[in-house]
């Protein structure tokens, strides 16, 4: 089902590489324009037949009527900001940002079409040659609308993620950045901590476990940098949480106490395996 | 190539019944004997074909020339003691157990056939419905001998573990339980503690990267109660050099330093890199 005629993509990594093969799997749009710095991601863009033409200049952006903005944080910004100048009027634009205050705060007033959108899908792998065309399948897309966002941009983004697979729901970006700065940037922050702090030594042992746990240590340092910055409040406040609850047990083991100690732990485990039910 | 006549197991859960089932496919003894103070657990490894005879009293290991105690830490502790007033002379017993100073401690005096071993296998599903022939396949199992071991004991042992498809290295105990605080107790310690401290109410957000960080906190709280309060010197060590890491995260966010952020995280991304290179 086609919703627009020419969507451009800028950044064609995993997520914007991803989106361009959903776009011509499920013929969602006529054309599949890819915006990116460098000629090698174009090059592998063209090849994996996730955009059909690509430029390095933004300009191009001019013949879309919906832009993506797939790349970190910043560049959202910055790029969503030239785009101002560049966009046709009633053009749509969605970003892909795992942070979304900041984003929105910066691009809403400029980008009359603009909706922010966090799909929560990806993988550690980069790049668009680790891109598929389901990836979004059976995911969430959580979309921040602010009271000025048009309602007909909305209604044709959310049917674009729905198109792509993903269910959708619409949180305000304040409450947005809050919930995923524990579900998801707390997470990334232990695990590359924990990385952190074991002696290169000491990899040799590692079993399963450590791999899965740390496995999100792998994501775009780059990219992450991006997110915790602009999320700092409340990625600082659920690390105050983390810390209390680290606390908790470290108490517990210090004081020898195996009663408090399995009580904690299994409160944890039940609170983990209520999400398998789902 | 049959190793023993008759192996007797303690606890025939997820790691005991993998052993059991591992013995019956390489015809490693004539007989596997299964020990358990619950009739289900019996009817399981039956079932399973884990065991071909199950008991609830330990008195049946007096029949056995190799003995595996495969149950919580302090309950490898408590029916090693007792193992002692039944087992026949010359007879061997390997445990199984995730920390082995204390084990060690206990049981090397007692139990002249006695090698500590600790596989590095095994999963957060729990029960001989879990396990399975080819656990240890792949795996490496921690042999921690003391300069009291019998050379024939470690010998023999050694090629058990060897036969069950796991490699093979030695440690002192204490050195294992210095090396697997950091690399095994404390990712549990943690992602006890990051399920621990989300709100429930944000848990349908949780992706993959939350599911695969915390996955192991769906692991036995009892097992990991045990396992923490024995290598608790090491653990509380290791968890301060975590929170350290923590630390410098935490202040790189705080001071809004992107370079000095970027740096930790990508240093802490190669690092985990370079697991998957093996």
């Amino acid at each position: 089902m086609r919703l627009f005629n020419k969507v451009a993509i800028v950044g064609v990594g995993l997520i914007g590489g991803s989106i361009g093969l959903a776009i011509k799997k499920r013929k969602l749009a006529g054309e599949v324009l890819g915006i990116s710095r460098r000629s090698k991601t174009i090059k592998a863009g063209l090849k994996r037949g996730a955009i059909d033409r690509g430029f390095f200049d933004l300009s191009i952006a001019s013949e879309a009527d919906l832009v993506v903005l797939a790349a970190p944080v910043n560049s959202i910004i910055n790029t969503g900001r030239k785009l101002s100048a560049v966009i046709k009027p009633g053009a749509l634009v969605v970003d892909t940002g795992s942070s979304k205050k900041e984003i929105v705060a910066a691009l809403a007033k400029i980008l009359p079409g603009f909706v922010g959108a966090h799909p929560l899908a990806g993988s550690e792998k980069q790049g668009v040659i680790n891109a598929h065309a389901d990836l979004f399948k059976g995911s969430l897309c959580i979309l921040t609308p602010t009271d000025k966002t048009r309602k007909h941009a909305l209604t044709k983004i959310r049917r674009f993620w729905v198109q792509l697979g993903a269910s959708v729901i619409c949180l305000s970006p304040s409450r947005h950045d809050k919930l995923v700065s524990c579900i998801s940037h707390l997470p990334h922050l232990v695990a590359f901590s924990l990385i952190h702090s074991i002696p290169r030594r000491n990899l040799f042992l590692a079993a399963s476990g450590f791999r899965d746990t740390t496995r999100i240590a792998l994501s775009d340092a780059g990219l992450w940098k991006d997110i915790f910055l602009t999320n700092s409040h409340n990625l600082l406040d659920a690390l105050k949480k983390f810390k209390a609850s680290l606390s908790r047990i470290q108490s517990a083991i210090a004081k020898n106490d195996p009663k408090a100690l399995e009580k904690i732990l299994n409160q944890a485990r039940l609170k983990r395996a209520s999400l398998n039910k789902k």
